[in-house]
């Protein structure tokens, strides 16, 4: 029995693998930083027995809350991520499995590699409607980049899609992958609408250092991007700094920002109507967005979310509060859980990368039900 | 040089195919019909040279406006069916066209052969969630078959599609094949949250021998099903009598009746206004069906379409009527273009079977908003 | 419970279809002709249990060692053909099954429609390196449609490959498919080698009108035209007169005249030893050619087969032996079975449409071991 | 403009990247080594220009013969690897190019990612026939695995297959997964002949720290793990040592060591002709092999290939030698070329990752033709 996870953003320390019934393992932090509870590991096992794995700091991570009801993912082919047998006691998240093959990798959610990540960019940039723009460097080194999607023109209005700040919320890829899938496909006429009216600024990845690594929130320095927005610095925060001023450099009449967490097993948004500048016009942009998300996907609601922001108490630090106020338009954070939709629930696989995908392509039904209104 | 037609939905004749620059042909009315307008033929041509192909009773086809502003389509690989230029001069149907391969395919609209029939029938009952049901009987002794997906339960609602009873109308059934492909798929919310609130009764093709003989409306008898709604018969329209007779025991809960239409270039709707028990709550149904549709997809409008019937008025013949009449329920005629949706127009394509598909996909967006009002 | 067969290929009488475990049919018989022993049917039955089929005319059948160890093939999705219980008590064939779906299909073989067959010649002819060319046509009105894979050029070998004299063997076309896939790949290196040197005449389906009808020997005329080859005629046999044409106009330097067998559960191909002009170097080329095939394949074998003909006794109307003596060429027979291959047997599938492709692109690698010699 | 080189086998180091028509790079060396020659790195520029890249240090590479006649792979997808014009004047690699895309990656030969390998790994043991074994670990922690392919049964014959001990023979994975496809394939003949007869123990990626890291030829300790086989540790060669514990254990009847060559443009084989045991058997089994593979594909070649070892002059340290001596039995190195098959040229792709696909599984063709006299 053997447990690794030396591969791209696996995470786990091995405090005991001897018993297959009694495996301990622990979570290591992002870098720098006291955040964690993204893992990726792999079990490599012939006993033909049940394995319980215990992650023995769950209870100290950054959510706790994270851990009940929540299952882990699991896969044998790397394809498929089923959800396995979980139990949170307050301290140990147990999971409990028999593998039906010799090795199982285990994580959070379903991963999204650096690898396919290039992959993304490559093979859309190969349609002739994409370009690839390189903004600049990581701290370790690896590209920030950055899709425009359709022919720019000033009469369209600019939307921009980010998504991974936090880099262990990999939902928010599968969802950009999703909605990009859906914007190249010349058959669409969502997309074709869209594309007549409006210009796409896509960065699937605003992390890929964390990713890479690892990390549930932070970049290579354990820096928390979504946090950056007022005072990016290339010292400590290049990924947010990069972006943010090309955004000043091009404009923006839209932004989502994705997100996925860890308590809530529900789609939804945040908007901006705690920023100084909260207007009426903004608050009808969001109005409209979230009844055409209501009405093209059961999947989104709006009864469950995060606390409303006091007017003009927003944290300005935070991705969408900041374009907000900057640019006076339509800021969305949109999470989507960790766990499963609880009003659509999927016992075999919660939510997962497929459904993000799906959520993706959707996002583009409710962006153009406001795309007309957004300037 | 050399044309014909003998394979399934073929329909063409030859008056004269010696030189390409002026090739003759005319469409063969249905059997026992009057009407015509479906043509399928294949050109055979190792000229390297411009051909101009004829139809020259295409001023006394059932709809001579559908040629206005018509292109035919076209395809070498029976796969990818493009647009090719044609002209009509109130008479004659002129397609102009430089073959860049030996044999090319010319179609009123992408075929939708028996073959792909029935494998459409037998991939989807292999699913658990979907069961084929053998109804009886055409006059040419094919068999008429519906699909039932969902687990049947009283509480639930009955939803019933039927398509190409006008059996030239092809876009009708890749409408259905893309609804089918959407219903099945587990990971799609909207089909998850419908299969638990409804059963789907669907048949694909309510015309199998006119849709092989390559007619336009009628079935091996000349019959226009869409007129035997209230006396249908086992002699003349057995298609009509055993899925009536099946509705009947089953019960019906709304209708998408698919169709397509030769002159207007837009997607679109007919309600059943003219029917005697029309409603309010019918009429909220139409709306609200109307409005879901507006917002999924740009491909949709309710600016062009028939006329409205007066109340009262409608003719109780044809299928949506008979059906709204009956059930007391949402029932529409559902009509895509044979020409291009106006409102997005696509040269290269027009409107086509991948459109159809996607309009098929997305209807099922909209039934789900109306699906807890039905009964 | 309900059989039909009105559809591409079907074949069967219904004698009685009322008790599932009493199901009485029967084969038809060729038109115009004495032969039969294909069928093709589908059995639609809610019935949950076992449902037992007898062909009770299987006796008289052209080949009633055929069905001797012979297993039906059966299908749910269209797609995969799995075999089926059945035994012959010298008189009936039995079939045994418990239908795991509502509706199923039951053949002699894994049927290759006409829809399939124009696919495939249409796809290929979209490959620059091949070409279709239209022969004429059939006494039904068909295509005989043939293509070139090559650029012609005098010093290039001419091997032609044809494929369904006898339209119930549909592996023939099954084998044509996977040879061509391969033929068209360019990254093979069999492929290329062997496009430098040799240009293909391929017929994948002789016998169309045969093909559709159901017939298992004969075409339109209930003529068998694998006896014509000396005498064909635009009245009688035009798919062999138009071939035949075709040959003596571009040439011939090596001809595969691929068919299945009723009897033998083996791969074998059958030379001309028996023509008059039968040679050294045509023997050499025999031996050479299967020598290779045992190499590449354990699919064939040499030691079961026909008898041999002797000397100047071979039947010259049958095509291979014509073409060995009128080209003075390698010419072969090459049988499939319709059982298994003993030598390998999948109790599951049995011979299948699969191994039938991978057959055909392995006889690839055996041409380009003999090509440099043909001539 | 810029280049990087942060993702799974990058390799390069920037000397001046300013000027479109004369960037300056060079290749890193192995860490703890002095090899180098793989390349691997990404391009991104908007200059709509011819570009020239420069890499300096070609002249002092581990295989300066290996730059004639070469031509770099690029890729704007990372799925079609396509060979960009590269001239070699003794000291400097020059690579002219004229983008198509904003981004370009350019390599040595097309990669195989780690993310692939897990993929292969994983996908392949979900087969039931396929056993997924760990070995142990390298030296910065990856996982050394197995498969195993059949069911085990001492009267089998054993065959290995070992692939990339030198890391940046890609080719060598490329090979391993062509092979692995076809011997899972339960339609090919081939794979279930031999598998009837033999188990495979096959270890797809020797080097996976090499690979990674974007070394040429050694592990992470600067080892060329093809000098290991007589003398390996776990301190500076486990990957080796773990596999020749197994091969002792396990037992081992023939050897294909997969590697390539920056030389030669050929596919070839270099047995053990030199090894203390070497005997007629041996030398059957090896003329039998090659006689197969000449005959299956003419991608194979025996004219070229390394100079034959003089008997008992063999270096034990390399793997095939070292088994041959050892196991007394076939056992061959394997080498495709980096350049292209100057028998089969394809100027646009040269040797590439589908032709090494497919020359593995071709290779198992030739096992078979020997398989019955390996012990
Ligand atoms: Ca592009
Ligand atoms: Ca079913
Ligand atoms: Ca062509
Ligand atoms: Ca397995």
């Amino acid at each position: 029995m053997k447990i690794t996870s030396n591969f791209d953003s696996g995470n786990i320390e091995i405090i005991e693998a001897t018993d297959p019934t009694n495996i301990q393992l622990a979570i290591r932090k992002d870098n720098q930083s006291d955040f964690y509870q993204w893992f990726h590991f792999r079990l490599n096992s012939t006993h033909a027995q049940v394995h319980k794995i215990h992650i023995v700091n769950a209870g100290q991570s950054a959510y706790p809350d994270g851990w009940k009801e929540y299952h882990a993912v699991a896969s044998y082919d790397r394809q498929t991520w089923f959800r396995v047998e979980s139990e949170y006691d307050g301290k140990t998240l147990t999971i409990t499995h028999y593998p039906e093959a010799e090795s199982v990798y285990f994580a959070y959610f379903a991963p999204y590699s650096y690898e396919r990540h290039q992959d993304l960019l490559h093979q859309a940039q190969n349609d002739y409607n994409c370009q690839l723009v390189e903004l600049g460097e990581t701290l370790d080194g690896r590209d920030m980049t950055m899709l425009v999607v359709g022919e720019p023109d000033e009469s369209k209005k600019k939307v921009w899609i980010i998504a991974r700040q936090h880099p262990g919320e990999t939902m928010a890829e599968w969802y950009v992958e999703g909605l990009l899938d859906r914007l190249l496909d010349e058959d669409d006429g969502v997309a074709r609408a869209l594309l007549s009216k409006a210009v796409f600024y896509i960065v699937p990845n605003m992390n890929p250092d964390g990713s890479v690594r690892g990390h549930l929130r932070t970049n290579a320095a354990g820096v928390n991007l979504n946090r950056e927005w007022q005072n990016p610095s290339m010292e400590k925060s290049p990924e947010v700094f990069l972006v943010r001023q090309k955004m000043l450099e091009v404009g923006l009449d839209m932004l989502l920002d994705v997100h996925g967490d860890e308590n809530l097993p529900y789609n939804f948004v945040a908007g901006s109507e705690g920023v100084p500048s909260y207007n009426t016009k903004m608050q009808q942009l969001e109005e409209a967005f979230k009844a055409a998300m209501l009405l093209v996907t059961p999947e989104f609601q709006t009864e469950f979310g995060y606390k409303r922001d006091e007017p003009g108490k927003a944290n300005l630090t935070v991705a969408s509060n900041w374009v907000a106020e900057q640019f006076k338009c339509l800021a969305y954070t949109l999470e989507m859980p960790f766990k499963d939709n609880a009003n659509l629930p999927d016992e075999a696989f919660g939510w997962s990368d497929v459904r993000s995908m799906k959520l993706g392509q959707d996002s583009l039904t409710a962006i153009l039900a406001v795309v007309d209104d957004l300037r």
